[in-house]
């Protein structure tokens, strides 16, 4: 490895002329022994033949090549997202990623900070993906599908909290989180809920329709609803703490168990009994929430895994005429403990 | 958008060859705008006929042929991480992200689970990108650095705890993380150190620098120092606080700050007085560790910034023939609360 960066300038890339040059065989040879053909039968003896020439040369097939032959990709695109997302939802990544290998996808995560809706859109369509699984920030809109689909995409996956038209939707109805949770707290007669608003961006797209879900809880039940903006750091939190007794609630819920974390803190610390004076939710059942004292109740929220999720995405590939279909994936239930 | 099945079916990929013949210029003319080709003079109503048809036929140019065309394209690549990571990681990529694209990168994060060291640096190639930045988990080995330098990376970036010939080599050396952590504890007058190995998956690519870190310390002060497994849940917690009379422990250095806090929970439970009779280090400075009673003590990591990274990454491309060179980017301190 001592090579001179001349040296190296001077290297050009091998292609797979080179290998079927090294190797005595065709072109297409090569091609159909690297991209693993299976319809096509070759030896043994010559398969090896061009994988030691190809490792001897450093050639690897070009995916771009490759799918402008197929005219399509075997990639799943997913646009990466920009909102900090906890444990569960990066196993959650981790088994869609294993599942889709295993179907024999390539999954590249698109990085689309700073693209918004149809530029988005856009975007991905560059890479010709064979599905995109849209994970709900970027406002896909039903113009951003059919540019997808426009471009050769077999298969366009939302899992948002709303449906998009033309696209297969798994709904993640965010509101029942809310809902959960204050029909928890009224249940345990609690009458003046706060809402916790988190005011860290790509939140709100959680926060909204959480608030939306609490809102609707408390209709007809004699239970006031308030939000409560927070930012994610110590001097927010003891700033609302220090008005809290102003506000007069009995209780909140308060966005998810890092943010009940983060609060319940700062309330204690103003010797406000929690329980007692203001019950505590949140949501998402960290391990965080039992290591609190009082062990912090909690929405359990049940997300699609992504075993499914992947069969659902080789499905849809399969069957890009068939009309796209709903799925209503997510469950939420409250799980009480001692905060509330 | 009420198409049938059968009608999208028909509907065949719009081509820049009919972007051309509605917008009554040529194919080349079409690229250059739909480029963004700084180097061809075009008029804006050109410009504009040609972005109009494009958007009537649901027009995107093909990222695959267009790099067939230049020999490579502007794609970073990041291997997505198996790792959980914190919001300090989160941010750190959402800047990097943000400042690739600024300077015109597209960034690609693929996932890589599943494949291990060479199989990997071949999969990366087959998307040619034009740099590689490694986070270090695959193994990255100096014959892996090679293919993708001769499939046309101009750059492979390698953040990672050691150094890999023949790769832009950022050292985020975790050693002096557990080296931190010790020295803190050993001048706080502890004398038996346990230091928590995590057990979960991917992040012995940590814990074992960082434990020869705490070793190399420890070494000639008169302090020992005894690796303790634990799985991120509270049985496995419980286990090690129910057995920590017989470990003769009077430290502990917990990983990071989420196992400090399962283990402080579980030792609090068992009675055990912290810092009176056990010390507790974290490490990675989280908004938890001040939120915990007592504030946990923790080693603040400073890692290289996404926009430093961004101006490191497009400098290795714009000069290939250069000499990699190392990089030490993190540094490390103990911040003293009253855990310890």
């Amino acid at each position: 490895m001592s090579q001179t960066p001349k040296q190296f300038a001077e290297r050009s890339v091998p292609t797979s002329a080179d290998v079927a040059r090294l190797a005595g065989v065709s072109r297409a040879t090569v091609s159909y022994v690297l991209n693993n053909t299976a319809s096509v039968r070759i030896s043994e003896p010559t398969r090896r033949r061009v994988r030691e020439a190809a490792e001897e040369l450093g050639y690897v097939p070009h995916a771009a090549a490759r799918s402008l032959r197929a005219g399509h990709t075997r990639m799943v695109l997913l646009p990466a997202t920009s909102v900090p997302h906890g444990p569960q939802f990066h196993r959650f990544f981790h088994e869609l990623q294993w599942a889709l290998r295993r179907l024999d996808y390539t999954v590249v995560q698109y990085g689309s900070v700073g693209l918004d809706g149809d530029d988005a859109a856009r975007a991905w369509a560059e890479l010709r993906p064979v599905a995109v699984v849209s994970l709900g920030e970027v406002g896909l809109t039903p113009h951003g599908v059919d540019i997808l689909k426009r471009s050769g995409a077999k298969a366009v996956i939302s899992l948002a909290p709303r449906r998009v038209e033309g696209a297969h939707c798994l709904v993640m109805d965010q509101r029942e989180v809310g809902g959960c949770a204050v029909t928890h707290l009224v249940q345990r007669g609690r009458r003046a809920i706060g809402v916790v608003m988190p005011r860290e961006p790509g939140l709100e797209h959680f926060a909204q329709p959480r608030y939306e879900g609490a809102v609707r809880a408390a209709a007809d039940t004699g239970a006031r609803v308030e939000p409560l903006p927070l930012a994610y750091d110590e001097e927010s939190a003891a700033a609302l703490a220090a008005r809290w007794h102003g506000l007069g609630l009995d209780a909140v819920y308060a966005f998810n168990d890092d943010y009940a974390m983060l609060l319940m803190r700062a309330l204690q610390d103003e010797r406000i009994d929690i329980p007692g004076q203001t019950a505590v939710i949140g949501a998402d059942d960290l391990l965080l929430g039992r290591l609190l004292r009082p062990r912090l109740s909690t929405v359990h929220i049940d997300m699609v895994t992504g075993r499914l999720l992947a069969e659902l995405v080789d499905q849809a590939v399969r069957t890009p005429d068939d009309r796209p279909r709903d799925h209503e994936l997510m469950g939420a239930r409250a799980v009480h403990r001692e905060s509330t």
